[in-house]
């Protein structure tokens, strides 16, 4: 099996599923409790909070744990809008966020909020002084994605959060699901207010993640109920998946991804040399670990497919819309055209992904693609 | 140790554990990808959803999975909420729910809903004609919970399904959560439209639930973005969770509960005959496996650590809100006044539990239980 699907999900590390597994049976106590189970429970999501806060070199009480990104882009979001929204009612994203992000902005639409959508160029960049010219006096939120989930291509976060400085009335809120261990970000140095992580996207378990919710700022939660996580998440902790999390992160951000730039470098000089491929990532401000190609003309689903039967796995878009049989709306907004946009396909590399995985796949595609090519031009 | 604080949190069945392992190791897919691992795990969600529509005798397509019973109430009771608002703003409950139906009706009541909060006798007990005299032509929802969380007490679910088929345009929701597979409950005969389901409260994992939503019924969503759990719950699905949780389920309802009625009556006659100990679970209409008692006077906090101190775990009330030090919502509700509320102690068994443990609880009690009164009256 070669799995080059690492942007939808990622296998687990063997040591996160064996700590889950121990927690889960062992310290199985609601951390709400006030008996010696529950105080277990408890100090293991603290010694947990305190490992993630010094890794992303952030305040332990600055972490808010969810069930994953898209729990977190939605508290962010719309959390930061309804806590704002006697103060204002515009917010500012980009044109190539993830589904999570931009269907919560278009949820707040429909609820009388005002939403200003940066466009991006051919290379997924915003320019800064576009978002800039759109600050209004009652913008309250601006959130922009990292690294981008279809293409790769990075954000200006350190520009964004340098240009914000001067609004000290606007949030900022990066979505950096994608970036985690591959496209380090100082949150601090970066002027983040809010940060969405993931567990599944660094080896972690589905259905956990955190968000970072800067000392001082208040956001109204989503789900009510208890005590937890500062009032803004409340339910019983997902306990085993918490302590699962921080040892998957810890041991995400020590591997070495030196080579990744490396390996995506040679997947796109391959690529460019077959015919009929047209490239989608950027080559500049690009994250090492996602590249995007088209076979305008041909579905992307049936390239999908074939590498399927030879146990090669990649994605069409975001895997959060990859059943809809639409162009993908990312590619669209980099004014790529309707035709590339509706043949995207992704590679995407964990730190393990070799060398020779890739010389697996282009030969597959060296099969592949002349064929869907010729029905296309039968 | 002897663990009796199951309404707060049950220990996973070891297979429950292995299956989640398993899964997260194997079939580490996600489920909305196209490629052969991700219809590998699309797979195992549409097995567990057919296995848990089986049991639950509903339809598979009326499961929505969910990050837990807060979730699934908080989505149930806004999701309703937010739908109907065009038809009608009032919202009908009951004065002793769990904190995460409380607390979601308050954070409607300061967006302009109207709530009635229907009061409870002394045994934890609404009177449907009560309820009845509450619809109004703009109610939208009625929310019950079936087995309350604190004394075990049972809500006339039957009645009010019975009543509410008089009113077509008020929905009906049943917070299950501590009834599953201790108090049976046909969803459908009792003309239930939305039910929660927390899986680590049947042995199942935290951080996973369902939603039942009965066809035809239309909720709005709380998290927007992907296309999962039909736009009502956007998110990648927790797999091994959701695998785990239908085993769980499997497990818990195929065990005989029988014992637990007489388990249940053997302890409160043994707290009957303990001086100074007040009964705060009703004798009928109770659940088998919760038993609410207080030491009027006494701090219930005290008395949970002395018995942690003899790895005996109890609890006090709800384990969501266990860390304020405020009385018992529930028993006040139940005109049990401030100083029985302030006191209560919970017991509740799992399906595991044992008289020789009930026997160490009531050795234990007999120690603690007049130091604690000799303190009240020095």
């Amino acid at each position: 099996m070669i799995y080059l699907d690492n942007s939808a999900t990622t296998k687990p590390y063997k040591e996160v599923v064996e700590a889950y597994a121990t927690v889960a049976s062992t310290y199985f106590g609601n951390p709400s409790s006030l008996h010696t189970l529950g105080l277990q429970a408890e100090k293991l999501i603290g010694e947990s909070r305190t490992r993630i806060a010094q890794i992303l070199n952030i305040k332990s009480s600055e972490i808010i744990f969810t069930s994953g990104g898209t729990e977190g882009n939605n508290i962010a979001i719309k959390g930061t809008a309804y806590s704002k929204k006697s103060r204002g009612k515009h917010l500012i994203t980009t044109t190539i966020e993830h589904p999570s992000v931009f269907e919560a902005f278009s949820q707040l639409e429909t609820e009388g909020f005002d939403v200003t959508y940066i466009p991006v160029d051919q290379q997924g960049q915003i320019k800064v002084r576009d978002l800039e010219k759109a600050i209004r006096p009652d913008t309250t939120l601006v959130s922009m994605i990292h690294v981008n989930n279809e293409t790769g291509s990075i954000s200006p976060i350190e520009e964004t959060g340098e240009l914000l400085k001067k609004f000290p009335h606007v949030l900022f809120h990066v979505d950096h699901v994608q970036g985690v261990s591959k496209v380090p970000l100082d949150l601090k140095k970066a002027g983040v207010d809010l940060c969405t992580f993931s567990a599944h996207k660094f080896h972690g378990m589905k259905g956990n993640g955190l968000l970072y919710v800067r000392e001082g700022v208040k956001i109204a939660p989503l789900f009510h109920g208890g005590e937890q996580e500062h009032r803004v998440r409340a339910g019983t902790e997902n306990v085993a998946g918490i302590v699962a999390m921080a040892k998957a992160l810890r041991l995400a951000v020590e591997k070495d991804t030196s080579h990744l730039d490396e390996l995506r470098a040679y997947l796109t000089e391959q690529l460019t040399s077959l015919e009929g491929i047209q490239l989608n990532s950027p080559a500049q401000n690009a994250a090492p670990h996602i590249v995007n190609f088209s076979v305008p003309g041909t579905k992307p689903e049936v390239l999908v497919q074939s590498l399927t039967k030879s146990e090669i796995y990649v994605s069409t878009k975001s895997a959060c819309s990859s059943k809809l049989s639409e162009p993908s709306r990312v590619l669209l907004a980099m004014g790529l055209g309707e035709k590339v946009a509706s043949s995207g396909v992704r590679v995407s590399f964990s730190n393990e992904t070799t060398k020779e995985e890739i010389n697996q796949l282009m030969i597959q595609l060296k099969r592949i693609v002349p064929q869907l090519l010729e029905v296309v031009h039968s």
